[in-house]
C-alpha cells in the first residue's frame, strides 16, 4: 500500500514512499562526481529526482520500470518540487498493485466489469451470448481486459481505459438500438465488446505502456481475430455466417483502408460500431483536453494530439 | 385528388388520372410518323408512355415538369406496363398537391413538424429557443422546411426528407446527450435543426429535384448561414459567442475541408452534429438499399451509390 | 471428355459437344416468339448461341453455370460464328472436369505442384518445412491450391493461376536469395508459398469466378492467416517468433495500407515478398497483353486493366 | 513620436525610446536573483532585453503587448546587441500609433487607399460601384482596411498588407482585362476588392497579429460574406444575380475545397480572381525572400515557408 | 481549293467537294448488302455519309485519314443532314492544305507568327534573343510551330492552337512584367515561347490529332528540352546558368510533380510561366464553352472537360 | 597517405593526421576568450575537436570542407573522445585522395568498374553495346561514375555507392532475365547502367555531398537524358526506336509522377528497371540499418529514414 502520492508532495518536506522508475540516467556534475537523474512516477503523476554522489558499489541496483522504495526530501527546484534521494531500494513486484503506479481510470474496474458481464447475461440465449460469456468469464482474458488501456495515447490511455471505453460504447449502443430498432442489437453489442480486444496483447501495460513486438507486427485487429476465433472453436455449432459477420465488424471498425481496416464496413451494424467507436474516442479526447486546460487563459485549449487541432473551450452551459 | 397511382397500373386496363411529366421527347417512327415518348410519374413511381400520331397542331401543349390529365390504356411492352395515351391535357398547378407527384416521406410532415416544434418549445427560455422558434414558426420557412428533401439523391431524397432526417437526429441527440451529460444539449439540438436549413434554397423541389442556380454557386452551408443570420438580427441581445458557435456548427458539419466544410469541428457539440448527421444519413441509405433489394437473390445488395459499395443483406435477426 | 472446343468452331458446320452456360437470357423476337440468348463457354473461349422457339414446357431446364450438352449448327452472324441450338440437355456435374470449361493454365497443375512439393522437401528440417508440408500435403488444401486462380482478373485469372504464380515466385526467390545471401531463404520461400493461400477460399472457382460471401467480408489476407494458424496449431513447439514473422509477411504483402495490408513490411523478407509478388503479377499481366495484341496494328497494345495504361509492344528483340 | 528604432540601436550606446513588448518572461539567475527576459519590438525589428534585479514591488507593471517607455544601455551579447534596461514604464495607448510598432507596408496606406477609391469612382454608375463605395467610404471599415495585414505570415504579413495586396491586384486586373476584353472588368475588380475583406475581422492586429476567436471559428471567407451581405442590404434594388456572383467569387477564391473554398470557381471572373490572388501572393513571398537573402552566400535562398522550397536567387538581370 | 464546307451543306442538294475521311466502317445492311458508313470532315465540322452497294472491286481504295473527292447528294436523316455518296476518289496529298480539313485557329498563322518574330526581334541583343531567333527562324521548326495544336483536347486543340496560345501568353507576359518590373522580362518571354515547343513532336497533326509513339514515351516537356538543347549547342558562349534556367522553366511549367513536372518552379519567372500558361489555357477553355453553349437554355453550360465542371454563363455584361 | 583514422582515436593519446573539416564555428568561452568548435571527419567517421585561445592572426586560415593536418591530444569529454587541437594547417588538395576522407564503399571501385565493363563487353555487338562502351570507356565519365554516391542519404550514400548499386543491379538483372527469358536482356542491362547516370552531375561529391545548382534545377533524370543523348549523337545509325526506349527507361524509373518520373513505365523492361532499382535500394537501406543497430537492445532497430519505419531485427537465421 503506497504511503504518499506524487500529487501530494510539497517542497520542504520529507518523503518516504514507493514509486515506479520512469527513467534513470547516470550523469556527471560539474564537479566531476557522478549522480543519478531520475523520474519517479505513480498513478497521480511524475516528479523529478536526484541521487547525488552516486556509486555503483554502494547504491542498490534498480532499473527503469522497477518499483522502488524511496527515502528523501522534497526541494524546490526552479519553482517545481524535486526529490533529493537519500535512500533507494528495489521493491518486490509481488507486493505492489499496478493501479497505484500507472495512470488509471477514475472508476472501479471491477464494478465496470461486473456491469458489463451483467449486461451480456441479459442477452437472449444463443451463440452471441455464449461467445461473449466464454470470453468475459475466461479468467486470463478477464484480468487483462480489466487493466488494458484503450490506446497508447490519444484517448483512454490509462489502466482500465479499454474497459471504460467499451462500457461507454455498450451503453451508447443500447440507446442507438432503441432509436433504430431495425438494427440487430446483440450483434452490435458483441461487435463493440470484441472490436478492441486485440489491445490486450498488442500493448504491454505491466509497466510503462509499450507495443509488444507481436503487436507491432500484426496490430490489434489481427490479434483480436485470433482471440475470437479461438473462443468460437470451443462453441459447438457456432453459425458460420455469424462468425464471418463478427470477424468483419472487428476487421472494418477503423472504417477505411488507410486507417488499417482492410475492409470497409459492409452492413449496418459494422457501420455503427465504426461510428460509435470513433465518436466515443474523440469525445473522450476532447473531454480530457477541456479538463486539462480549464484554467488556461483565453478561449482555446492547447493543441489536441488526437484531433490535431486546438479546441474552443465550452463557454455558456448548454 | 389523384384517381390512380403508377404503382397500381396493370396491363390491359384503362387509365384516367393525373401525372407529372418527367420527360418528353419527340421521335419519329419507322413509318416516318411523329410520336411522343413520355415518362409519367407520381409519388408512387414512374411509367413509360407513348402518344402515337403526334402533331403539334392537334395535341394540347405541355412540357416536362407539367402536370397533365391522361386518358389512355395500359399495355404490356417487353414485360413491363406502358401507357398508350389517347388524350392528354394540362392541369392547372393550383389544383394539385406536390406530395401526390413526387417521391415523399412515408410519414405525415405536419405531424413531424408539430413534434419538432413541441420539442423546441420544451427548451428552457433563452436565445437558442428564441432563435429556433423564430425560424420554425416563420410561415414561409416552415412551408419549405416541411417539404424539402434532405439531398438530391443518396439519402432522404424525397419530399419531407429534410424534416424526417432532422426529426430522427433530434431524437438521437437527446439520447446522446443523456449518455454524455456534459454536452450542451440545447446547442446540440439547435445545431441539428439548423445544419441543413440551407437545403430549402439550395434545392428546387416544386417539380423534379434540381439545384437552384444560387444553390450551385454557394451551396447549402453558406445559404444556411444567411438564413440564420437574418433571424438572429431580429432577436435583440442575441449573444455574440453563441452566434459564432451556431455558425461554426453549420459551417463544420461536413467534417472535413474536402467535403465542403471550410472549418473542421472545433468543439464537442460541433463534432457530435457532424457524426450524428453522417451516421443517420448513411444508415438511412443502407435501410433504403436493404428494402429495395430484399427480394434480390444472393447475399448482397446492388451497389449503393451513397456508400459506394455492395452491402451484405441482414441475415439472422439480431 | 469434351468433343469439340469453342476455338475450333467454324461457320457452316455441325456441332455436338458440352459447354458451360456463361449467361442465359429469355428474349422476345419481333415476331413475338420467345427465344433464348445464350453464351456458351469452355476453356478455349466463349461463343454466342440462340435457341429459337423456346418454350419452358418443351426445353429441358438448365441455368447459367450449368454444363450442358449442345447439338446445333454453327452460323455466321455479322461476321462472327454463332450456334443455332437444336437440342440442349443438362450434363451431370460428376462427369465433367472443370479444367475443360474454364480458362486454365497452359501448364500441368499436377506437375507444377509436384515440383513445388519437391522444392519444399529440399529445405532443411525444421518448423518452416514442417508447416509447408502440412499444408501442401493436406489433400483438401492441395486440391484447391492446384485449381485456384490467382485473381478475379488482372493477372493469372485462370484455373491453376495461383499455383503458376507461386511456382514462378519460388523460383525467382531462389535466384534473389542467391544474389542477396544474407536473406533468410526459407522464410522467404515460405512467405511466397503462403502469401495468397487465402485465395482458395476468397474466390469461388467451380464455375465462373466469383468472390465468396466470406471472401468479400474478410479478404484473402485474413483468410490466409486463419488457414496458416490452424496448421501451426497442429505442429508442437512451432516457435512463436517465427509464427509472428510468417503472419506478418502474409499481412503486409500488399505493401501499403491503402492496398489492404494493415501493416507495411517491417523486415527484409517481408519486403522482398511484396516486391516479387508485385513484379511477377505485373509482368504476367504485361505478357498476356502483348500476346493478346500481337497482331494489333500500331506500336501500342489496348489499355491494360491491371496496369491502367497502354503498353508499347516489344519491337527489336533484346 | 518614437525617438529611436530597433534597426538603429548600436552596442555601447544609451537608448531612450518606446517599444512594444513582444514577450516577457520572469527568470531566475544562477545567483538566485529574479530578472526579466524581454523582447522589445517596433516596426523596424525586434531586440532582446534584460531587466536585472527584478522585483514585483519596485518595477512598474506591464505585460506582453503593452507599449513601454524604456531607458537603458545597449550592450553586445554574443555578437548581437541587447538592451540592459534601467527603467521601464507603461505608455498610454492613446499616445501611440500602431504603425510605429508593428511591421508595416513601406508605402503610405492613405495614399494607396485614396488611389483605390479613385479607381472605384471611375467605374460606371451601377450596383457594383455603389457597393464598393458603400464599403470603402464606410469609416469603420476603411480604418481597418487600411491597417489589416493580408495574412498571419507567408505574404503581406504586415500592417497595410491587405491594402498593398489589393492595390496590386486591382492594377493587375486592369491589365488582365485589357488583354482579355471579354471579361467583365468591374465584376473582376469588385471581386478583388472584396475577396479578402474578412481578414479585417479574422485577424487581430492592434498588437501582435493573432486570429480572433470568431476568425478561427468561421474563417475570413465566411466573414467576408457577412460584411458584404450587410452592405448589399443597404442598397435598394441590388440585383440578386450579381449578389450571388460576388458571393461566389469570395467563396471560391481559394480555388479548391482542400484550401477552404467550399466551391470551385464556376465562371471566368471567379477563376481570374483566384489565379491573380494566388500569383500576387506567391510573387510577393518570393520577392521578400530574395530581399531577405540577397547577401546570403550561394545560389539559393533559405527555405521559403509559403512556397515550401528554397528559391534560386535571380542571377543575370532579365 | 475546297469547293464546299460541311457547315454549308443543306439537305436536298448536290455536293461535290473534298473531305478528310475521319472514320470508315464496312457494314452489312438488313438486306445482306455491304455498305460503307463514313464520317467526312473538314475544318468547319463533320458529317455522316453512306456509300450503298459497296464492293471492294468497284469502289476506289481509300482509308481513314485520306482526303477524298466526293460526289453525292445531301439527305435528311433523322433530322440531320447526311451525304449519300455517288462517287468517291482519293485526292493526292500534295494538292491539299491541311488548314482546310482540320479544325484551325480563326486567326492567320502567318500573321501571328510574324508578330511573334517581331516581338522577339525587339529584345535586346544577347543569348536569349539569339536562341529564340535561331528557333523561330529555323524553317523546319517554324513550319510545325505555325500548325501545331496546343493540346489534344481541352484548349486550343486546333491547327495553329499552339501559336495562338503562345501569342496570347507573350502579350500577357508583357503586361505582367510592366506590373512587376523586377521580373526578368526576356527570360519570362523566352520561357513562354519555348515551354510547349515539344508539342510539335509530341503530337501528330497532319491528319486527325494523335500522340506520336515517341511523344507518348517521353512527353512534350522532355522533347522540348532536346529541341532547345540542340539549338543552344549552336550558339557559342551561351551562358550555362541561363541554359539551366530556361531548361528549368520548361521542366517546371506544369507546376507540380503529379501533373508531370519533375521539378516545381524554383524562381519567380518559372512561377509566372506556370501561372500564365494555366490561366490562359483555362480561360480559353471557358471561352470556347461559353461560345458552344450560348444558345443552350438555362443558366449553365454543359460539363467542361478541361475544368471538369459546368460553368455559369455570363449574364450581365461587366 | 593518412596516418590515423577517426575510428582508431582513443582518449589519452596523441594524434597527428589529416582530416576533412566538416564544420567550423567560432564561439566565445565563458571567460570571454574565442575558440573554434570543429568537427573533423574521415572515411571512418567524425569526431569533435576544440581549438582553444583562437585568434585570427595566429591560427592558419582554413574553412569547412578543407583538408587539414592536425596535431593534438585526444581527451575524454562526457564519455566521448574529443580532440584538443595544438596545431592545424591546411593540406594541399592535390596531395589527398577523397576516398580517405568521405564515407566510401567497402569494395574496390576499380575492380567493380572492371567487372561492369567486362559484363558489357560480353554483350552481342550492336548499338546497345556501342552506347554503353562509349560511356563507360569515356575517361571523364568513368572517373565520376566510379566515385559518385547513389544518393544524398537513404541508400548507397557514399563514394562508389552508385557503382556498387549498379553492379548489384546488373547481376540481379541477369538472374531476372534468366527467370523471364522473354525479357530483352540487353535493354534491361543498359537501362540499369544508365538510369542513375545523372547523379554524377546532380550531386557534388568532392567534399561533403551536396546538390549542384543545376542538379537542384533539373534533377538527375533530366541530366541523365542529356548525357545519354550526347553519346548517342556520336554513334552513327543508332536506331531511333531504341533511343526512345532507353530514354523512356531513364525517364520512368521512379515509377510514378509523384516520385518525379514524368512517365510511368510503358513496357516490360522499363517496369523491371523500376522494380529492381527500388528493391535493391530498399534492401541496402535495410542492411545498413541492421548493421548499425545490431547491438541495440530489443527487437527493433531505430527509425530508418529511407523506409520511414522501425525494422524488426533478423532473429533466427533463415
Amino acid at each position: 500500500m503506497k504511503e504518499k502520492y506524487v500529487r501530494d508532495l510539497r517542497p520542504d518536506s520529507q518523503v518516504r514512499s514507493t514509486f515506479l522508475v520512469q527513467s534513470k540516467e547516470r550523469k556527471t556534475a560539474n564537479s566531476g562526481a557522478a549522480y543519478l537523474d531520475l523520474t519517479l512516477q505513480d498513478t497521480s503523476g511524475a516528479i523529478s529526482a536526484k541521487l547525488w554522489d552516486y556509486s555503483e558499489r554502494t547504491t542498490p541496483a534498480f532499473e527503469a520500470d522497477d518499483i522502488v522504495q524511496v527515502d528523501g526530501y522534497v526541494e524546490n527546484y526552479r519553482g517545481a518540487p524535486q526529490v533529493r534521494v537519500r535512500k533507494i531500494t528495489l521493491c518486490p513486484p509481488e507486493e505492489v498493485s499496478l493501479l497505484d503506479y500507472l495512470p488509471r481510470t477514475r472508476r472501479d474496474p471491477e464494478e465496470m466489469y461486473a456491469a458489463l458481464l451483467e449486461r451480456v447475461r441479459r442477452m437472449a440465449e444463443g451463440p452471441i451470448r455464449a461467445l461473449l460469456l466464454s470470453i468475459l468469464e475466461n479468467p486470463a482474458l478477464a484480468e487483462k481486459y480489466k487493466l488494458a488501456p484503450a490506446a497508447m495515447s490519444y484517448h483512454h490511455a490509462f489502466l482500465g481505459g479499454l474497459l471504460e471505453h467499451v462500457s461507454s460504447l455498450v451503453a451508447l449502443a443500447d440507446r442507438t438500438a432503441d432509436h433504430y430498432p431495425w438494427l440487430r442489437r446483440d450483434l452490435l453489442i458483441a461487435g463493440l465488446v470484441l472490436h478492441d480486444i486485440g489491445k490486450i496483447e498488442e500493448l504491454c501495460f505491466t509497466r510503462g505502456f509499450r507495443y509488444s513486438t507481436r503487436g507491432q507486427l500484426l496490430g490489434h485487429i489481427t490479434m483480436a481475430l485470433e482471440i475470437v476465433q479461438a473462443q468460437i472453436r470451443k462453441i459447438p455449432g457456432f453459425p458460420d455466417e455469424l462468425k464471418s459477420e463478427l470477424e468483419h465488424i472487428i476487421l472494418s471498425h477503423h472504417g477505411k483502408l488507410e486507417f488499417g481496416s482492410p475492409k470497409e464496413p459492409l452492413f449496418a451494424e459494422a457501420l455503427v460500431v465504426h461510428y460509435l467507436d470513433d465518436l466515443d474516442s474523440k469525445l473522450e479526447a476532447m473531454r480530457q483536453q477541456y479538463a486539462l486546460d480549464q484554467d488556461r487563459p483565453g478561449d482555446w485549449t492547447g493543441r489536441n494530439p488526437a484531433l490535431k487541432r486546438e479546441l474552443l473551450k465550452p463557454r455558456q452551459k448548454g
